[in-house]
């Protein structure tokens, strides 16, 4: 049996998980991640783990075929990263500094875009190769598989679905400095903003109004819409073609065979899939009708799932 | 010494290029394109043709890597073409037909992705792995090339550029039945209706009017441009707009070294880069704007190249 280590990096925890390579899921477990002094604990405290954890299961280094890291930063092709705020991290040698960490061989990806490949491996893209994956939360994350890679991009920022600009005539600017991008309207934070807009051109009863302007969130706007509520109907369909027509626009030119949205804002369910899927039908190209819209299957695990598939891919190679 | 043949199928001629896999062109020929009797002739015709000129040049089988195939159609990645009306396919099996009539290993590709390859491999974007290749001709045509590859798409209809919605305002209907794609503003008649519509707003004096409004054409105000007609600068700068900001999208997914530009609309020169560009900054997200543009270099071989390339990239895999 062969094995291999997904490893996900996060601002406040590393989740690890150990695989066979056939995506059986052995142990999954977190360490804290120590961003003290610019983060040079993190990768020594992951190393340290994986070792202990080969003792606990009595597997030989040389079955295992390597490490996979999703970080939360842009990765290049070499698995150096330049800049992560998240975890304190400035110019970082990561896939290098880990292969001597650990003497296993070790790739490195951008975690959004490594979650995309965990859903095509062993989530709701399973079996395909050409899949686009739009993380819902506090922003807009997603990562692009094409032919069962990912996107990176000559610089590592490939797959930054949330600043596709999607209105330009916004006049408010996101938080990239630019104005109209995806985020601004597709993100927990980005509905909530829409709700507080509708809600304020005039005082019509609405189930949104129960909670002040202030509180309005997006879970407020999905509870509202399951009630059948109109305004939070309005609000889902402003949402709904913003998402739709940029993914309409993404399909042109990857023509995925299934679009996985995730991320805290997919928690609403299947309704939310509907307004998506209705205006994409709406603006899609003809040859890219047949893309399916699904829910996100691995929620939390997605990372340690793609971080593990990018070294079984590489050694492959 | 290795060979390789790159074939370039069009709607009139093939054009053929016998290549060593260095790059060297050895040679480079044409014949008709026999679109009678559903195409049926086209793929025969090719495989006597290759075969003459190998025993012209004297050159072994053996020694031939492979032929590339490029056609005008969405192909998936079996090398299947379900229907090309320029040539009068409906479903053909391109790679194995090819190999059954040749013997010789066969990659076949949609005919702008693989003009891009060409473009990456031996025209403007030498020497790098992620470009975009617009290519502004009657249409708006395009590949994209992620760390060396063609974005292919589950049903091989990936890098339909022409196709990005770029004003969801638009009410004229483009080609495909969509409002608003960005060949109905970067095309050559796209860019000749810019015109007919500014030049219907009023009567000011323009360069423009030497020709009655049915002659206009992307020549005429490319020509007038370079006069310093204000209005053709303002058509200009609006196509600049819509081709620029979108492909500071495209960027957004993909982050290209180089956006190559390329058809019949280049011939425009530098001056035309120059507006795309400006609009590309103003949009760009802050991790794309090291992207340069270029102008296509290849002119009509960089179908033969990217053919070729194909076949060789192929044989390394």
């Amino acid at each position: 049996m062969r094995y291999c280590f997904g490893v996900d990096v996060g601002g406040t925890t590393v989740k690890i998980g150990l695989f066979q390579t056939d995506g059986t899921i052995v142990d999954k477990w977190e360490i804290k991640t120590r961003r003290e002094d610019s983060g040079s604990a993190v990768l020594p405290d992951i190393a340290e783990s994986l070792k202990e954890k080969l003792a606990g299961h009595q597997i030989e280094r040389d079955d295992v075929e390597g490490v996979g890291i999703g970080v939360p930063a842009p990765v290049n092709a070499e698995g150096i990263v330049r800049n992560s705020a998240n975890i304190g991290w400035g110019y970082k040698e990561v896939k290098r500094e880990m292969q001597e960490l650990t003497g296993l061989s070790v790739e490195v990806g951008n975690d959004a875009n490594v979650a995309a490949l965990g859903e095509m491996w062993l989530g709701a893209g399973k079996g395909q190769k050409d899949l686009i994956m739009v993380t819902l939360g506090t922003g807009v994350g997603g990562g692009v598989i094409v032919d069962g890679r990912p996107i990176v991009g000559s610089g590592g920022a490939g797959g930054e679905i949330g600043h596709l600009c999607v209105n330009y005539e916004e006049e408010d600017r996101c938080g990239c400095g630019n104005r109209g991008c995806l985020e601004q309207y597709a993100s927990a934070t980005g509905i909530a903003r829409l709700a507080r807009i509708r809600l304020a051109k005039n005082d019509d009863d609405c189930a949104l109004r129960k909670v002040s302007l202030e509180e309005v969130s997006a879970k407020t706007v999905f509870d509202a819409l399951k009630e059948g509520d109109k305004v939070a109907e309005e609000i889902a369909e402003e949402f709904g073609a913003y998402l739709g027509h940029a993914m309409a626009n993404l399909a042109a030119v990857t023509d995925p065979a299934v679009i996985v949205i995730g991320g805290g804002v997919s928690k609403a369910g299947e309704i939310l899939l509907g307004y998506i899927e209705k205006n994409y039908q709406e603006r899609a190209f003809f040859a890219n009708k047949h893309t399916k819209f699904l829910l996100a299957e691995l929620g939390n695990d997605a990372g340690i799932c793609g971080a593990a598939k990018l070294v079984i891919d590489k050694a492959k190679r």
